[in-house]
């Protein structure tokens, strides 16, 4: 069943039947799964599949797994009436004395799932559907329940944001967190990859251990644009691969009975600005979620900072809707625990279900992505007196649209051809704003080549 | 929770919840559900739920259930988004102290989740892939992979047919082959209801926990218009309701990896011919399928007659697809565990799936009802020297028809204006069935009153 | 592995493995095992396995089994460093092509396992320990621990009695009650056999399906000298052989949550003051133990009698202790689970275990046998005055002696030789207790020909 | 239920109950594990107790648990006829939120399980029985079984030896190895602590999740000398307290299926001396037995330096007994997995059981403790021409006292008294086994300060 052909990095090949998933298929079903997964499909599973592979590797290894297994192939294959998965030439990593890893063969089949259920049920013929937010929400929740992420049971799903280029210091305070959460029954929820995303995971893998705690769930939630980069580490045991980044935040927040926050970079700011966003609405207004920003003592500069910047632009009311606790993992956990009780209690008081928050309000401004021209960008109002949702909103696009500009590859091109982005906002926020982002640079969360410089202007 | 109203029988009040099944929903659908189960369809859902819930009273009361329980009634509602069925003044029989027999509380929501399904995924927008042989085995598919009755699991499900009043002799006959087969481990599915439908399961029962079989299947499926008539023994702990008469035959055929048919009445003998007319067609000539027909000594007669008009009318060659087994229930036992065994075998060699008949061929005239008219009972083709397979198609609908003719009011009504159908057939089949008619009348398995007059008449 | 010599009827040759229970020995217990089922023991192994093997068959056979089966052997063989049972010329009705049902395996093991049990630990190096009330339940305990019986679980073990030989009227009863008990949850304990020793756990059975209840203990408690006679019936799942009658009624006692008394004979009523005698000492005043004695209403008059035998002899008092429903089987599941409420909160206040009556009070005088010889039943002291405990404990003596007397071998050649016992008893006393010999003999509960002559008279 | 008084740590006062385990005793054995637990053991089970109640917490405190917790007590006490442990300020390390953490929970029922059989199986009364190797072995398994330790399953479970402070780069090869024995379904057995006692657990942890492995073993046997210095990781999900050094040895010899050595000190090679002089005993010629001695690269001098000691001393052939692997964790998996298999052909083909292997002999000579006298040693012969099994028992007792005499207090008296040992030996044994010694000083595996000294002189 397995050969190994000469290739970069040693490989095998091999066949792999689901257990229990993905086998009672119809004819039809089958067909399309296997059409699905040729076509267009094809080159976006080639690579997920081959995140999944080398999931666990040397992160920092110089050379895309795209270039170290070359050859790397996957088909999904009819069998039984149930599907099969057959790989050529994948990594040799993935297997033990010829047999694949069976936490390597899930992800493998979560995967075929949640591409399959993307291209069939949110496929041209439903686009319809996901122009309104609730038709979204509908997508979302459907892709977690065919994944079967969505279960009956009491609430403890803790969500956990932050970098994947921590410092040491950091990780250990991230798996000291996830100690103290797992001695306390919590779950943990994060976006797959190392660093913040690895670290609590398995640290509430050891408590969960000591407490003789046996269903324990480590969720990873990726999208396609960033498994390769963030390859699921080994401890995620439920894999969900959504649709894109904007519907990826929305699961999170959907499942999450409660979120940390870590040090990261930008894309945490960013997720940090689209929560605060979310939750300064109205609609929101009397809904418990509780939202700590959490490191250790070194990061106690890092996180004044973003406190100084909330404060700044959304106002200090803002500051009622998160925790800033520094180098304490116990009380993080004991503040998370004592918050999702409320959860628990609000859930029930609203006949909410306990597996999927239906009661909080994202509105569709938050759930279309954000694309960052010069006429988007000109078009933010970044300015004091505006309601603090829609402020964080605008925010969060310009943030967006900076970052791009700084460093993504279409961002840049945009403005060496058209100039620096002009942006109307308040003299104060921008200046915050920029501060913000020279500090990414300087604590290295931020890989930003030479000095730091800005890709916007200020207009009146 | 619990009250008493004065009514024709105790009742009670009670709000049910489900345990598992139907918990995971999203907005839209329970609120279709609530919908599916009000308007039109709210009737045939309180008649199936009053089947259920007065399951395993006595049958031969001779009020119905409706009259008994006026002011039953049964509302499905949205509940921490999931689903609440509440019932007012129902039979109190289906309560312990206040609290619902937690089975008759499964089958209640096998009822809702059946009747909804079928009123949402086959309703009139859908009505285009019913026209299709695939699209009908689809539906089926899908109705029973919902009930979760699909489960990948070893060949030993025995679907056991025969009447609904029969004999002691013959009922305890069908308890020792139930226990006969439930020794070898195999598992039961029935139509639901007493005599035949219910001995082989309670035989099984005892052989399974002599056994020490844990996990046993007692399958009933049934349909709308029998449900009221034949409600669920107690027996049964996976009950799945199938939109008509044809779907559940289908369902029958495609879930059986055997078939054992008891002496019955009309609808026995239909079901043979259906079943044999199926496993006669070329399509399906070399796959292995276990028909026993069976009873103790004094059904001999019985089965001889069967016998003797299937070779008259299919040939010879129509045997060789049923075993006649007289007085021993073991060797039946033994002989169906032999067909299983090469089932399997079959299945694996065509990697067919063990738990639905994707193999056998079942066309569209064996899936379509069929609406004895006077125009289509003369269109049939009762002669000899047609394909046996085609014409036991015809002689089922003959069968069907004539009984109708005599017993069912549309029927009677159509002959009392019309006059009798005229048959073109030959005269040897025609004497051959009116035969077998007259038995099923004077050994009474069929309600006829007084002396038996044939409704239909032989054109040359 | 099976093979059939010729012999009375058909026979098969096994060798059979434990699955869990007997299989972590030591060389020395092994060994032990072995030796234990030699010798002396040998015949009796070979008896109750016998009754084992042969359970659920025709109970009114003329033949003995062992008449039936005279060449049957069995052998405990060392295996593994386990056990393993080797059979010859076993009963072919404990097979199923040619494999042997996994329930009698179950039962065949419990009798290795309590035989050995009682070999080694109550042999003669220990009849010592035997001596004393407190020695005599801690065989009990360890003997039912060992067998696996003691469970910690919730209060809900209704031990049912009653006649083995009882009108149909009567046995349909015992089921309807047992399905009202299955339908309460509670499980059921009997001394195995037919009659009423079946019945509640046949209707046990199906109520438990109905409420979809998994774990359910059907447990039955014999004696070597019984269970040739009545061998357990197929329900059972939980068998112990306790090594004599007074342990077994210690059993009983000690593991019920509750007793129901049905309609029996002699050793009914002799269970009735054995149970009353225990109720009525002074240490056992306070603690709740539910006892019912119900039958049908033709049992009505059966249950009068008792009644008043008991209000004359033990006083009004003793009526506190039981409670008599007639004719409705809800009524007593009712009682009955109202009162194992009151049993746990008991348990609870004195910290006394669910799963053994440490708390009541067995003295010594119970649970030593009671040999009746002339110069014992002239002890006996039968007058009003005495305390309600002590008489209870003479009457139940007497009765024993009587009963011998009448039917037993030795009872009888002691009357022959030495002339009737004679007894001191108020008249009205005897006058009643001769009355209900009569009546047992009247009803066909007693199996006695001819017209009854006592075998005792009273002494002033 | 919790209070903190004033101590040197924080604490807690704490009642607990057990799960499962414990629950069915009878009242005397309630009472004498009671009683068990006071008096003299009390001590003991108090400094055991401690330690487990302090696994996981950082090992170079240079003040031991009893000086941190000077306050600490433990009552067993009886309830509801079971058992209860009552804690006064137990470290708070072992609770959350006031809540004790149960797998420290499970461990501490396991510390007096264990205890409490050995003082009451193993007590004085029972003395003679531990006269005899069979009496020895019987009670090594009699203390297994009643830990539960013995299950019948496949043979997977790989002892690993080693030693406890050993360097950074072997502590991650312990790990590696683990993982890859992991990935191949091995469990893991120990003897408690840090270092290779919990590098190989950690590894196989990851690994079995990765493989969705869900009953996993993680056994720790320890004795009371050793468990204050090297408390149980937190990993470890099976405690079993052996009452002394050589019990503790035939348990890990008896349970395993194979053995790996990784670096380690004095210890170790005591335990590489005690098992080949098992192994090389007539009696076990046959027996597959795999051994494996590995670590990383570095650690290649030590490994050679002990080959080239077992092949003086013990001979060539002593080499076919274990293979030594360096730097290949996925290498040393593979050959364990191979020789497991040949373990469990040769378990089946001798009728031995998996969970305990009888069938190693284990003499009298390797059962009992050596006390390392003048006079004992220098009764040890230390020459070549001895049978290989004889010569290794004398060495490992010659290490044995040499250890004694240069660093354990007892030992180190009797040298001050009497002068050195003198030992009748080999010259080039004995310069072989000084080199050994000054290596294990040198690699810092041994604790001695200073430069090293014989403490023996060898005679002619």
């Amino acid at each position: 069943m397995n050969e190994t052909v000469s290739s970069t990095l040693p490989v095998e090949d091999a066949r792999i039947y689901p257990r229990g998933g993905l086998d009672v298929l119809s004819r039809t079903e089958v067909a399309r799964l296997r059409d699905a997964s040729s076509g267009g499909m094809h080159e976006l599973l080639r690579r997920c599949a081959l995140a999944v592979l080398t999931s666990g590797s040397a992160n920092d290894d110089p050379r895309a797994a795209r270039d170290l297994y070359p050859s790397f192939d996957i088909q999904v294959a009819q069998q039984d009436r149930g599907v099969r998965i057959d790989l050529k030439n994948a990594p040799a990593m993935a297997f033990v004395d010829g047999e694949i890893i069976r936490g390597v063969a899930e992800l493998l089949f979560a995967v075929v799932r949640d591409l399959a259920w993307t291209a069939i049920e949110l496929g041209p013929e439903y686009a319809e559907d996901l122009e309104s937010s609730a038709g979204i929400t509908d997508a979302v929740f459907g892709l977690l329940r065919n994944a079967r992420v969505l279960r009956p049971a009491d609430p403890n799903l803790v969500v956990c944001w932050g970098g994947h280029s921590i410092s040491r210091e950091e990780y250990i305070y991230t798996k000291q967190v996830g100690y103290e959460l797992g001695l306390r029954g919590l779950d943990i929820c994060t976006g797959c990859g190392p660093g913040a995303m690895k670290g609590p995971m398995k640290g509430a893998t050891i408590a969960h251990a000591k407490q003789r705690k046996r269903t324990n769930r480590y969720i990873g939630i990726t999208e396609p644009g960033i498994i390769a980069a963030e390859s699921p580490n080994p401890i995620v045991n439920e894999l969900v691969i959504m649709p894109d980044i904007e519907k990826r935040l929305e699961a999170f927040v959907r499942l999450a009975h409660g979120i940390i926050v870590f040090p990261g970079g930008v894309g945490t700011a960013e997720e940090i600005l689209y929560l605060l966003g979310i939750l300064l609405r109205e609609e929101n207004a009397g809904l418990p979620f509780p939202l700590i920003l959490t490191g250790p003592t070194i990061a106690a500069p890092y996180f004044e900072q973003i406190d100084r910047f909330l404060r700044l632009t959304l106002g200090e009311a803002a500051t009622s809707r998160y925790q800033i606790v520094i180098g304490d993992p116990a009380a993080v956990a004991k503040k998370m625990s004592t918050g999702i009780r409320k959860v628990r209690e609000a859930r029930l008081a609203h006949k909410d279900s306990f597996y999927f928050n239906w009661g909080i309000d994202v509105p569709l401004e938050f759930q279309q992505p954000f694309v960052p021209t010069h006429a988007a960008m000109a078009a933010l109002d970044l300015h004091h007196g505006r309601a603090p949702s829609a402020l964080a909103a605008d925010l969060r696009r310009a943030f967006s649209g900076i970052v791009a500009g700084n460093v993504k590859e279409e961002g840049m091109r945009r403005i060496e051809a058209h100039g620096p982005f002009e942006i109307h906002g308040a003299a104060d926020m921008m200046q915050a704003l920029d501060g913000l982002l020279r500090a990414f640079v300087q604590q290295r969360r931020m890989k930003i080549a030479g000095e730091y410089r800005p890709c916007y202007r200020v207009v009146a």
